[in-house]
């Protein structure tokens, strides 16, 4: 992707998938961290589009924002189901920003969560998450930046998401945590972005969504290869992998998967279809004659 | 991009250009060579969308099929003015499919064409060239393989745009051309795609668009960097270089460049506004609450 200083700091970078034989999709995905501050606007900004692979055509685009914190939910949702224990009902939530929401919603999906301790650097951000949250049901105790170490303490589950500054601090303190403290760390998805100080993940097994970019821009990057451990869609796959480390601690490590939006930009399709939501548009009328570019300006 | 082989032989391929502190656009582009025999669709299809970069919101999207082939013709039509003779009028086309079109379109909007001689592997497709082309008022004539050889020995101006096969050999023979032949090399677009012997090449100034991604996927692939020119946009910028190649054999190796495409969405876009033209369509819908992923569904 771009990465620029001007006008503000922002990235702008596209997400390519492939099913081979089938669909291409390319999410196109902003982060502009000063968006909700200084323009009211969501900091990530995202959309996605579908391409068929037997003729290129362009099938179908559809609003990503959405889309993109659901899935984000939804791996973290998966790592917790596999990395945490059972009865694990403490959540603790750092950001308290728009991933929130999915964060918290799809965590309480998987463990029988009946706490949710949330900080946010901008106390307004944080006041306001328990209504963005009426979907979970939750109540949401709030706690300040001199209380964060024993939030931390508490948890069994928690997530990172905040816009912590490029080249800043780690936003999370490294104390005594739960042996069992599983971490969704999804808020480093930029070269020098992190939100866990390197110590803490030293002590822990840390799984990357996607390796090679989790090097560049997840909490990996403060890591060399040979310190983490499997990525997620492994461990799935061979849950023995599991064995040595259940009741340890444990980081998912969250930059977003391409995967994630090719399916997450299906399904989502397939519900419009189904439910008449939507929009047809002659995007890309089909000339007549197949050698005859010019035949769709002679109209 | 993608290249596949399931279900067909194909390509998809994204260009993104930014205009630093404005716009990004992405470009993405099919290439599917079977479309217009198999399915009477256009080999090469596109759209672009355009991106702010302040705030990472999608602005548009447009069909760029036409301006694909728009855009190529432009960029023949600039290497046409700079490296051919003032006086050139006959110009000849290799290939007559969609990208035969805009290439005699442009280059007859540079130089005095009287005379165009066009050849297809598809006689179908020859012939039907000169009805695709009554924005030109130009007459064709259409010589069969036989004539290849005095084709390229009469032209002044010749245009490469087939779809032959990857790992192919060169559609063109190195005959005695022209001293001043400049010729538009079009069609290699693809690792492996060539239309040009090597023998040709090496007796001409061979000017790439973009020099890496020539050396991968056009003509250039067939040389060394040292064996080429300096690209285009620097030859614009410094014309007097030209001096020592005046008259000689000259080569565009054109594979198609991400800010081409950005210009032309640009004034593509600019066009549509003024006139009235395209639709309005609300994609990105801003939430109330910057903060709320679900606001959108909860409507």
């Amino acid at each position: 992707g771009f990465h620029y200083t001007k006008p503000g700091l922002g990235l702008l970078e596209w997400m390519p998938a492939m099913e081979l034989g089938r669909r291409v999709s390319i999410k196109t995905v902003g982060y502009h961290p000063t968006n909700p501050t200084e323009r009211s606007m969501p900091s990530v900004l995202a959309t996605t589009s579908l391409h068929d692979t037997s003729t290129g055509r362009f099938l179908a685009l559809c609003e990503a924002t959405f889309l993109t914190a659901l899935r984000t939910g939804a791996a973290s949702a998966v790592a917790t189901e596999i990395l945490s224990p059972p009865n694990a009902s403490t959540l603790a939530m750092v950001g308290c920003g728009a991933q929130a929401v999915s964060q918290i919603h799809a965590v309480s999906r998987v463990r029988p969560i009946d706490t949710v301790l949330a900080y946010d650097a901008d106390p307004d951000v944080a006041r306001s998450l328990e209504a963005r949250l009426t979907v979970s049901g939750l109540k949401i105790e709030l706690v300040g930046a001199h209380e964060l170490e024993s939030l931390v303490a508490a948890a069994d589950v928690l997530c990172t998401a905040t816009s912590v500054d490029i080249g800043g601090n780690p936003v999370i303190p490294h104390v005594d945590t739960k042996p069992w403290l599983h971490i969704n760390a999804v808020g480093a998805d930029f070269a020098g972005k992190i939100e866990l100080p390197k110590s803490l993940l030293e002590d822990a097994l840390v799984c990357p969504d996607v390796l090679g970019q989790c090097l560049i821009e997840g909490e990996s990057q403060q890591l060399s290869v040979d310190q983490l451990g499997p990525e997620l869609a492994d461990l799935v796959k061979n849950r023995s992998t599991l064995e040595a480390h259940r009741g340890s601690l444990t980081v998912f490590d969250s930059t977003g998967w391409a995967l994630e939006d090719l399916i997450a930009a299906e399904l989502f399709l397939d519900h419009a279809e189904r439910l008449g939501v939507g929009m047809d548009v002659e995007l890309q009328p089909l000339p007549k004659d197949p050698y005859d570019p010019y035949e769709a300006i002679k109209r």
